[in-house]
């Protein structure tokens, strides 16, 4: 384990625990079952990251309630909910290293538990009766929803953009990060200012943070990501490594990595082959700059904050958001 | 038609068009593809009821302002979006008349245009700045997602008991009822009493509605109703007029009764056989009666409210949910 991921999880050990422990009590179904699909997913050991956002630009703004935990529960929740529905829309068959829950229970049951885990999130939200929260969440689900319709329809295209890409992740990703930023400069009662600049942070942060997803799908082990490495283009996902290879290239490297990419049903060798392209067409790189650039900007964000101790470990966040291998 | 529906029909014409202007003006996807998903369910003549049980309960605490079809428009589109992820889970291939979503787009494509749909119900929801409306559509959203993953989980099984079927049907549809009747309220800022009656006249409406349905299922034509008859069953689900016929049937026309509901494939003949003996072992005169009993109490609801044209269209609506042949 790194440095800059041991100085952050020891910085917020106490606040993962809190989380966690919300996260058991908040669930409250009405059901064994769906007790069973959501805690599949939901404890099944994720980052909890998008919760972590909301406490510590909470705790910026000088906001030390512990009804923090119970809030900040609603964008673990929700982003719970998007990964059933997505998982299934993808086709996707592993998640954080387990069975997909549409492939344990079936499609319905993982539609409907994704379903229940954003109403549960909407009643969280709901308590909290700041309006300014549910616009919060109303323009989240918005765009992540159509973030996903665009994807899908994206899908096996050689003719995305940069900039089709840059919305797809804006709204698939950006705009929860963003959205669980903000909610923690609202429940803290925050001024406009600050909680512009949380947004802001978030925003750039979850850009970054999608960027580098993208970027480990070409860079990273299964071991290492509970993932199939390959996941995207197997699902027929162009993202910004390819792109930007794709732009860069020669007539025929292109031709080379456009045979690859077109085909479904590529070998490990192929993989392999187009993985190089990659790195020696500059879509890596331009990537990994590209994703360098949001990071700096959130960290920029942070620049008209007060020096918190919260403010080190959201720069800290933002470093690492790049940084890391899983 | 029949004069109740015609006396309701030319009561709330303008009603009807406002709902109808609004339910096209609030779509507002970014995505051409989610107009065309949204628009097929939407635009395919539902009733509209939802929609306008909010505005009839608004007009009778005395609230005329225009806006009120805006925010209508929340229940119909939290509608369509549990009739999109439904359709899907139960299978169901034709819905008002037409084919459902998932079989002219796919499955991947009504999930997330069910999202879109439910985002957009709580962005305009949002939109209205009264945090109990929040409320109520949270706990609208739990229940409905709920009472499908439950009537999913009995899918096929005999055993299934009024009771359950109570739960069930009060979670997929009459907590819906309730809620678009509740904020009918909310949104003229009528007081507690006020309220709570109108709440309690939207979920026996809705218990009246689900049970009539589940009636229509066999006593209906497709060409009545745009769907096939039998089509709870072939589903698998047991709903009153079966749940009745087999506890209180005799041994023999119980056996009868058992072969056919448990065979997922049963014929035409079968089918006419079945309703025959719901008619003879008093399956569909007891969903008749319950369904009445609930049609009387809400309207019974609403004697302790004024005497507003809105309170005697309201009365019409019950006698209709019973009524209806379609």
């Amino acid at each position: 384990m790194n440095s800059l991921k041991q100085r952050i999880l020891s910085a917020v050990k106490n606040d993962l625990l809190q989380i966690e422990k919300e996260l058991a009590a908040n669930l409250n179904p009405h059901l064994e079952l769906v007790k069973q699909v959501a805690g599949h997913l939901l404890f099944a050991g994720g980052k909890r990251l998008r919760p972590l956002l909301m406490v510590l630009a909470a705790k910026t703004c000088g906001y030390e309630e512990p009804s923090v935990y119970r809030y900040s529960t609603i964008f673990e929740y929700l982003h719970a909910a998007t990964l059933l529905h997505d998982d299934l829309v993808d086709g996707g068959s592993i998640r954080r290293g387990q069975p997909a829950a549409h492939t344990v229970w079936d499609a319905p049951t993982a539609v409907l538990t994704g379903d229940f885990l954003l109403a549960r999130s909407l009643s969280i939200a709901a308590g909290a009766g700041i309006p300014a929260m549910i616009d919060v969440m109303a323009n989240i689900t918005e765009n992540m929803s159509q973030g996903e319709i665009q994807q899908l329809h994206n899908r096996g295209s050689l003719d995305m953009t940069e900039t089709e890409y840059y919305t797809v992740i804006e709204r698939k990703t950006a705009v929860l990060f963003q959205g669980a930023c903000r909610s923690g400069a609202l429940i803290a009662g925050a001024d406009r200012n600050c909680q512009q600049a949380l947004a802001r942070y978030g925003y750039h942060l979850g850009m970054a943070f999608q960027m580098a997803d993208d970027l480990l799908d070409y860079t990273q082990t299964e071991q290492n990501t509970g993932k199939l490495p390959g996941a995207d283009l197997r699902e027929g996902k162009l993202t910004l490594p390819v792109i930007a290879a794709l732009s860069q290239a020669g007539e025929a490297d292109y031709q080379v990595m456009r045979r690859i990419v077109s085909s479904s049903g590529f070998s490990e060798q192929d993989f392999r082959t187009l993985i190089e392209y990659l790195h020696n067409c500059g879509g890596i790189d331009y990537t990994r700059q590209k994703a360098g650039e949001h990071v700096n900007m959130a960290k920029e964000a942070l620049h008209t904050l007060n020096t918190a101790p919260a403010v080190t470990i959201m720069e800290d966040i933002a470093d690492y958001a790049l940084a890391r291998k899983i």
